[in-house]
C-alpha cells in the first residue's frame, strides 16, 4: 500500500492491515517515505489513535528496524526499568546496582536529558571516565559479569524510533499515547529484556500532567508488552515537585550515592525501593513484594548496592574513587544560595520550573546537540510541607561555566517555583498507583 | 510564533492569531518552514477546521505570497468562473467568449487536468498555436482589447498555494474544505477579479461526491469572498455522468465550438448558459438572470460568442481556422467503437470511470509533469436515460499515439462505466442548487 493510501485510511479512521504498517516503517527508516508523509501520518494517528493490533504491529516494525539483542545466553531473568522522565529523577543510578546486587540482570539502555527533564546518560557521564557508548559485545560481557550495564541507544537499536522521534518533536505529534508507547517499547524490547518496570511520572514536572493520561499510557505499554510475551509492571509516581533534592548531573550522582549509603532523601529512597523491589519480583529472585522490599533494603543497609555501583562504573571505565569520595566529582566553582523572601510553609514547588532553572545554569540542553555541564545544577533545601523562615535558603545554585541566563534571572525562576503560604500541607503518596505486571514468559 | 507552536495550537483546537498564520505561510513559501511541519499543520486543520477569521487570514496570506494583479485600469467589471473539476467539463471554452461578447471582462487563470479530471489549459492548447503562458502585460492587453484572456497560473501568482497544493496532494490533506477554499480563492483573487461564479461539481466524477460537502465548500468560499469585498455566486451542478459527450482535449474544443454554433449537446448548453448568465448579472451588464439568459442565448444564436472565441484565440496565438474547421484540430489516427453487449436503457454512466478511460487513452496525466495527447479521448454516444440496442455503439475511443493501457482494457473500462437496465430513468436537474452571490463591491 502506498504511503499516501496509508495516511488517507488512518485519517478516515479505517484500520490498517499489518503489512501496510510494516512497509511504512521500513520505507520511512530507509528514506523511501519522506518526512512530510510521516508527519501527516503521525498527526492522523494523534487524532484517530491506533487499534491494539495496529499498535502491536507498529511496535514490532520499529523494534525490527534495527538490531534486537539476544541475551538468552546470559543466565538469569533480564529486567529493565523505564521512566517517562522528570526532574531530579536519579532512580536508575541506584536501582540498577541494587537490582543487580540482588541477582536480577539489568541491561539498561537510557537516554539523554532534554528541556527541563534530565537523562541517565548525562548523569553517568558526570562520573569521570564513565563510558556509555560501549559496543554490544562489551555490553553483554559487563551485564554477564556484574549483573548490570548502562549504555545509550546505539544507531543500530530501533533506528525507526530515532528518526520518528526527531520528526514528532518538530511536528507537535509527541503527545500521542500510542506513538509514545511504541517508541518506548521498541527501544526497550530491542535490549533483549524479559520484563520491564515502567515508571510513569505524573505532575507539573512530568510529560504527563494528569493521571488519567498517565494511566492510559501505562496500560497501553503493558498491553503491547504482554502481546509480545513480556511482563510489564507500571507505576504512576509523583512529579509535582523534584524527586530528592539534587537536580543536575554530578549533584544527582552524589545523591544516588548517598541513597546507596543509606543516607539519601526519604522520597528518593521510597520510589527507588518500590521500583527495584518490583524488578526483583519480575526477575523471580523474590517470591513477593514484601520479601523483595526487604532484600532491597538489606542491599542498601549492608552496602552491597554501593559496591555494585562501583563495580559497574569501573567496568564501564568510570572512576570508583569519585563514588567513594563524591568531592572528586565535577564541582561548580561558584555556588549561591536562593533565600526566601517570606516565612511560611512550602505549599507547592513547581518541578518544571526547577528543571528549567537547572537547565539555565548549564545542567541541561534545549536541543539534543547541546553539551551539558556536569557540575551545574541546584539543590533544593525546602520541599512541599517544609516550614521556611524569611532569609532562610530555599535552594543553592551551582553555576555552570557557561550559564544560559544570568544567575539573577535563575534565582528569580527558583524563587518563583516556590509557593509559600500559611496552610499545613499533608504529604501526598509518592507512588500514586501500581498496575500489575502479569502476562509474559 | 514558531511553526511548532502553531501546529500544536491548531492540533489542540485553539484559535490562531492572524499574525501566526501570516508568518507560517510566508515562512513556508520562502522555505523557512519545512514541508514536514506544514504537512502536520494541514492534517491538524483537516481534523480541527479553521474559524472564519483564520480562514480569511490564510487566504489573504496565500494571496499575498505572490503578485496580485490590479486590473482597475481595465474598464468594466471583471468576473471569472471556477469549476472544482469534472469529466467533459469544457464550459470555460464557451463561457469566457460568451460573457466577453456580452460585455463582461473575463480574466481567467486556469489549471491543467490531473487524474480523471480535465483542465482548461490542456483543452486550449489543443488549438494549434494557442499560448497559455503569456506575460502579465500581454494578459492585460488581451483582456482590455478582446474582453477575455485565458492563461495558466504563473510562478508569481500565489506561490504559497502552488507549493502547498503539491504537498497536500502527497499527504492526504487535499480533502479539507477550508484548505480547498483558501487554495481556490487565493489564486482567483490574485487575478484582480471583482466577482466570481463558482461551479462546484457533485457526483461520481467530481471531487465532492456528496452535495452536503459541496454546499459547505460553496458557502465557505462565498463567505471568504464576501469578507474580501468580492461577490461570489455558487452553483452545485451534476457530475454523476460526463458533461456533454466529448472527453479529451481536441474533442472537447470541437464540442465547445459546436455549442457556440448553436449545435452542442443540451446538458452542456444548459450549464454553460446558467453560469454565463450569472456572470452577466455579477458583471452588471444584465439587470436580472432572465435578461442575462436571453442575452447569452442571443450571443450563441447570432454567432457573436463563436467570433469572440476566434478573436481571443487569435490574440493568444491560436489558429482561428482550426475553430472554423475543427477537422484541422489534432485528430487521432485510430478510432474504435465500444459496442453494447446488451439492450436496454442506460441507468448510470460513471463519470470517473470515463475520465480514467480517457486518461488511459492518452488524454490525461497521472502526474503533473506528464504530457497529454491533444487528439486522445473518447465520445460517449449514450447517456443516462438513453435507450440502447445490443451491438449499438456506446462510445468511440480516439487512441492517442501512446496509450497507458491496451485499447481492449480501455474498452472494458468504458463498457464497465455503463449500467444498462430495464428501468426508465427520469432526467435529473443539472443545476442542483444555486447559492446567491451578494456582498462585495
Amino acid at each position: 500500500m502506498r504511503a499516501y493510501e496509508v495516511i488517507r485510511r488512518k485519517r478516515d479512521g479505517q484500520v490498517l492491515p499489518a503489512q501496510a504498517i510494516a512497509e511504512l516503517v521500513a520505507d520511512y527508516t530507509q528514506g523511501r517515505v519522506p518526512d512530510y508523509q510521516m508527519a501527516a501520518f503521525c498527526m492522523a494517528v494523534f487524532f484517530r489513535g491506533l487499534s491494539e493490533a495496529e499498535l502491536n504491529e507498529l511496535t514490532a516494525a520499529m523494534l525490527h528496524s534495527g538490531d534486537v539483542l539476544d541475551l538468552s545466553d546470559v543466565p538469569g531473568v533480564k529486567v529493565d526499568k523505564h521512566s517517562t522522565g522528570g526532574v531530579g529523577d536519579k532512580v536508575s543510578l541506584a536501582l540498577a546496582p541494587l537490582a543487580a546486587a540482588c541477582g536480577v540482570k539489568v541491561p539498561m539502555v537510557s537516554g539523554r536529558g532534554l528541556g527541563h527533564t534530565g537523562g541517565t546518560l548525562d548523569k553517568l557521564e558526570a562520573i569521570p571516565g564513565f563510558r556509555v557508548d560501549l559496543p554490544v559485545a562489551r555490553f553483554r560481557e559487563i551485564l554477564a559479569s556484574t549483573g548490570a550495564c548502562l549504555i545509550g541507544q546505539t544507531v543500530r537499536i530501533a533506528p525507526a524510533d530515532r528518526k520518528l522521534y526527531a520528526l514528532r518533536d518538530l511536528t507537535a505529534t509527541v503527545e500521542s499515547i500510542p506513538l509514545i508507547a511504541a517508541s518506548i517499547l521498541s527501544k526497550k524490547l530491542a535490549e533483549g529484556i524479559d520484563a520491564l518496570v515502567l515508571d510513569v511520572k505524573v505532575g507539573s514536572g512530568a510529560f504527563m500532567k494528569g493521571s488519567g493520561e498517565a494511566r492510559r499510557l501505562a496500560e497501553t505499554i503493558a498491553s503491547i508488552g504482554r502481546g509480545m510475551g513480556k511482563k510489564v509492571s507500571a507505576f504512576l509516581t509523583d512529579m509535582d515537585q523534584p524527586l530528592g533534592r539534587a537536580v543536575g548531573n554530578a549533584l544527582e550522582v552524589k545523591e544516588a550515592v548517598d541513597l546507596l549509603r543509606d543516607e539519601g532523601p526519604k522520597d528518593l529512597r521510597e520510589v527507588t525501593v518500590e521500583l527495584t523491589a518490583e524488578m526483583l519480583v519480575l526477575g523471580r529472585v523474590a517470591a513477593d513484594r514484601d520479601e523483595a522490599r526487604r532484600r532491597v533494603l538489606a542491599a542498601i543497609g549492608d552496602g552491597r548496592g554501593f559496591l555494585k555501583l562501583c563495580e559497574i562504573a569501573e567496568a564501564q571505565g568510570g572512576d570508583p574513587d569519585a563514588l567513594a569520595d563524591p568531592s572528586l566529582l565535577p564541582r561548580a566553582a561558584v555556588t549561591r544560595p536562593v533565600l526566601s523572601e517570606e516565612a511560611g510553609v512550602v505549599q507547592a514547588l513547581d518541578a518544571e520550573a526547577i528543571g528549567l532553572a537547572a537547565m539555565a545554569l548549564g545542567a541541561g540542553r534545549s536541543r539534543l546537540e547541546d553539551r551539558v555541564d556536569p557540575a551545574a545544577g541546584l539543590v533544593v533545601h525546602k520541599k512541599v510541607g517544609d516550614p521556611v523562615e524569611r532569609r532562610e535558603p530555599l535552594a543553592t545554585l551551582h553555576l555552570g561555566e557557561v550559564t544560559l541566563e544570568p544567575p539573577d534571572t535563575v534565582e528569580m525562576r527558583v524563587r518563583g517555583a516556590y509557593q509559600i503560604g500559611r496552610e499545613l500541607v499533608p504529604p501526598e503518596p509518592l507512588v500514586r498507583e501500581r498496575l500489575d505486571g502479569g502476562g509474559g514468559t
